[in-house]
């Protein structure tokens, strides 16, 4: 038995849409618990992340797949927030060989998502942690649609008028799926 | 006569004495105001960045360094909490064709603080700003001792007794000070 | 009078579409002289770059706008080739405060294109070179349609019949095309 | 059973030096064979790279292990040849889901150094590789002394004189071969 840990921070609601999806994905392989877990800014205090009963669960999954919008280019402060938060367990090394990965969604094709990709895999790096990227190439179907390689990416344009429902494209949720599976499925053969 | 505003969060205190040398390093310059800003975490409300007198004041400089201690291999939550609001100028490019540079600290000579100042670049080509580098070779009196280019780099040991005064090497500090220099003069020039 | 020059590598094409749209932009500023220099693969001797006579033309540019397909994630081998042989510019610091940008293309949205501008601005910043960035928001015409903001993206594609013209997408060769203009009037500025 | 390969470019000779290193790390770990692969310019003809011999034994292994100097903010223009011939692979996915890594080595502590990783970890993940990091903290015995997470880095001063003995850093050479050691035993614990 495995867990997977999926933890994010969502702004407009995009990068829960791919949470979700991401977390649909991992449920798919037997054997496998899932765990979602949602930064919010209420748990951000004087700029400090602190949620130790959330902090004490996502240290026993055996996977944590990070997710974050990219907000000017890079991870949002927000999530930024609990990784610094995450820094004493780093001192201890005690998410050494967990298995990580990452998401994001921004509402451009490129929008920078990339930069947010490589700080997600530095500070994997830091944990010692195990990469595992998307994992898929780009198909006419639209998986990987937007070609992104060290995690996945989303896009949707911005409703600037606030009224339309909060979607991802179809083809980027597929592939979060496919992620979170992926994920899941290596877990279990790095763990067996 | 033209303005230089560095603004910068600090954790240990390392950075601030980062941020006072460029400081330091920009007065010299003739004809230029400089101002610093320091990002405290009582400005994060539900982990958004907020004081409009402080954002007022940097939407009116010529050039705006950015500097922060590399946690987690990334800037500061902290900072990227006043990066995050500072996406409202970014929606009408209001720091279009300032001048911008960077500086971070950490306690490794590495430690991943390429990927804090490689971040401080994304940010700054979103702003359509112009982006200026340490400028410095490494030379054996301490100029540049870490060799990093695209901003400066800052290191000290972690005092793990919190009892020795902060400080920073010397040659991480004169860096900063001609780093500040540099950015003043190329201002003016740009905008003369 | 002040000279632009475009460094690129090509290989399918695209980038040398994007190189002459790049081209095109910068001869639109009164008072400068823009060159055109493609760096092949018979320029590559044992792996090593050398042309002395472009080499020289290029010293003597106020700004180098560098190009190069994405691949793999990063700037074609060759373009690499060309920078190291640049290095020994480098150790006499003989392009410093020069103006830079980039440009690259990938059949991709995303395709870790900006890893390679990353790599380009790293490269100037050792150069102690003034990083200009694309300077457009995303617009509904197609300028910048991919959201980068570093320096520009194209994208086109891949024709695996090889059989259809050489194309990159209009939006994208606008973006190049101001781009160019961008940068020559910065340069113009710069060098008042 | 399974099989290392340390695919690597150096000039100087210090890379070739981290890359014995690295080697004899993954040689200590049983049922592990080891090879390694140096890159040289002879394999380059204009501007590409083309050993078959030599690919089809990379191929073969269940990790790669990749290194490189780092020139001018990034990987030698030799091996990013040897990685753009591997795009032919990636077309077909043949490396997917085997364990990667990375060393790279410059004169600077800095150096742009994590650029170089940054970029490996993003070719790697091109090929749905498993990238595994340093895995060590920064000790007092000179293991990670230079405090780098997605791989490990090396550096020496350059010799001006070109009469010393190529040499690097007794503790970069124990944090490459503890790398090595790592990585071997994962991939073991990866296939089994």
């Amino acid at each position: 038995m495995s867990t997977v840990a999926v933890v994010y921070f969502s702004g407009s609601g995009h990068t829960h849409l791919m949470a979700e999806a991401v977390a649909a994905g991992a449920k798919k392989v037997s054997e496998t618990t899932v765990e979602v877990h949602r930064i919010t800014g209420e748990q951000i205090v004087n700029g400090r992340w602190k949620d130790d009963a959330m902090m004490e669960k996502i240290n026993q999954a055996d996977a944590i797949i990070f997710g974050s919008p990219t907000y000017m280019g890079g991870v949002a402060a927000q999530l930024k927030a609990f990784i610094d938060a995450a820094s004493s367990i780093w001192a201890r090394q005690g998410w050494k060989n967990k298995i990580a990965g990452g998401f994001t969604h921004s509402s451009s094709p490129s929008g920078d998502k990339q930069g947010t990709l490589l700080y997600l895999v530095t500070n994997a790096a830091q944990h010692s942690m195990i990469w595992i990227g998307a994992g898929e190439m780009r198909q006419s179907d639209g998986t990987n649609r937007l070609g992104s390689y060290l995690g996945v990416m989303g896009q949707a344009d911005i409703d600037f008028t606030g009224t339309k429902p909060v979607e991802v494209d179809p083809g980027d949720l597929k592939t979060s799926e496919l992620y979170g599976q992926r994920i899941a499925e290596l877990t279990q053969r790095f763990n067996k």
